[in-house]
């Protein structure tokens, strides 16, 4: 399998998913759904996205029911992203190379905006025109787990305690897990949960799913700590080595460069033994850690 | 029927409710789930979790099964609050004579905050320990008129238009109608087209409902822009005139003081006539909105 093109191809396909979800920016109001948009549109990977349709594939299911909740979880992450870069949080200017939300739209368009992302995202999810083929039950179960991983128990956790750890000398290992699991960690685990959810999984695949996530979710952030130090500033889009300028707590800052790489392997086999009670149909998730440990951006 | 009584009872039992759902402050991270208690006790009125245990009840349901969406109402109705008064937008220091969360928590931790809120609505409504006797189908509906109501079609967008009118001249009737339908209006309809649909409401009693939210929620926040003039600082727990002290788009602005209130009682009126369907189980509809526009906070 060519997973760069594979990766293109479902890249597109979500694009052109989020193109149809969005609120047009013809509708009022305009500046709100044009900031909405900025920022969706403004480069990503659409990682989880992926994630959720290959989950949904490793259990048997079609992928085309989970490309909603998909889109949505890709909501949530640019909302969470657009809130982080504000004056008050990282004070970002740029993101991927462009303009930060706020810089374009303003701080408060851009809070708006953050937080109409993070409500579209639950209004998508429970839209009739888009649940057909769904159980009901499931799509509940799909909005709990997603609502879990990315509130104060998930992602917006993560993101308290990454911020008082800022500067703080003496960070241990604990305190970074918890900041990796719930501020990265938990939307990718949610990703491929809602994906086995949407698919049909049995109880011994969603445990597999469920450990995947959760192990391929530590490694994402680890490489990504380790990309910050390694990248250039021209591969990662952003600043290279601005995590130690700001005293980030990551792998490499409480455990050294060569066993944060060991670790983020470590993970990836994981994820991988994980996979085991699955054939061939996991072969996308099997592809996706590896490409997560050894990617460039 | 004592109406004050009334609302001081189902105030305390909403309370009571959110205290049960809402994290501890005891769990990590204690910061945030402190934060997002002291907005959610910092004294509203319960106005809108109010409407929705009514609105189930009009159509013959069992209010219980409603307190927890009633109570996802109030957190996203506090999450708004929570935003609105950022400095990026009103920049407001009290509320309900009492320090905005920015002032207490800082502005990382009241944005995220408000975030954490509007998520922990979603979970909880889809929380499979609360949803006893509620149809799936029927959870999913309220999620997505919740979620339409909240989002860039609903509050966030009268917000916007709101805060991108603040200070112009020439403020139109339709602006305003277009702010106070959304920012105010959207959630009030919601509360009560939520409550209809928990309470298994048919097409008859849900379009009665509907019209009803529509009607109230508008003659709330005409009745809103009126207190601000005539009611004291230390009723309305704000500064009364900052309406008018910052170009606010307001009925009274466009149309004068009288026409306001003449207009707010009309909005009563269409409210009322909307539940001509219904014999005494909508007898709380009813009391609410006249209460809505005799209220002096």
């Amino acid at each position: 399998m060519d997973l760069k093109l594979y990766l293109h191809e479902q890249c597109t396909r979500i694009d052109a998913a989020l193109d149809r979800f969005l609120p047009k920016e013809t509708d009022l109001p305009h500046s709100l759904h044009k900031a909405m948009r900025y920022s969706i549109f403004a480069g990503g990977k659409r990682v989880r996205p992926i994630l959720m349709l290959a989950a949904c594939q490793a259990v048997g299911g079609d992928s085309e029911r989970a490309v909603p909740a998909a889109c949505a979880m890709e909501m949530i992450h640019t909302y969470s992203l657009i809130h982080d870069d504000l004056p008050a949080m990282d004070d970002d200017d740029y993101r991927r190379g462009n303009p930060t939300n706020h810089k374009v739209f303003g701080e408060a368009i851009a809070i708006l905006a953050g937080d109409a992302l993070l409500t579209e995202a639950f209004k998508l999810i429970s839209d009739p025109r888009f649940t057909d083929g769904c159980e009901a039950s499931g799509l509940l179960a799909v909005i709990h787990e997603i609502a879990t991983r990315s509130g104060s128990y998930g992602m917006v956790g993560g993101q308290v305690v990454d911020m008082e750890s800022e500067g703080c000398r003496d960070i241990d290992l604990a305190t970074v897990q918890f900041i990796h699991t719930h501020k990265t960690g938990a939307l990718i685990k949610a990703s491929v949960v809602a994906g086995a959810l949407i698919g049909g999984a049995g109880g011994q695949q969603l445990a597999a799913i469920i450990r995947y996530g959760e192990a391929a979710g530590l490694a994402f952030q680890i490489a990504d700590d380790i990309l910050d130090i390694e990248g250039t500033t021209d591969e990662i889009g952003k600043d290279a080595g601005s995590d130690e300028a700001r005293g980030k707590a990551t792998y490499p800052a409480v455990m050294g460069l060569a066993a944060a790489k060991e670790e983020a392997q470590a993970m990836m086999d994981e994820a991988l033994r994980a996979l085991e009670i699955f054939t061939e149909e996991a072969d996308l998730l099997r592809e996706i850690a590896r490409y997560i440990v050894k990617r460039k951006n």
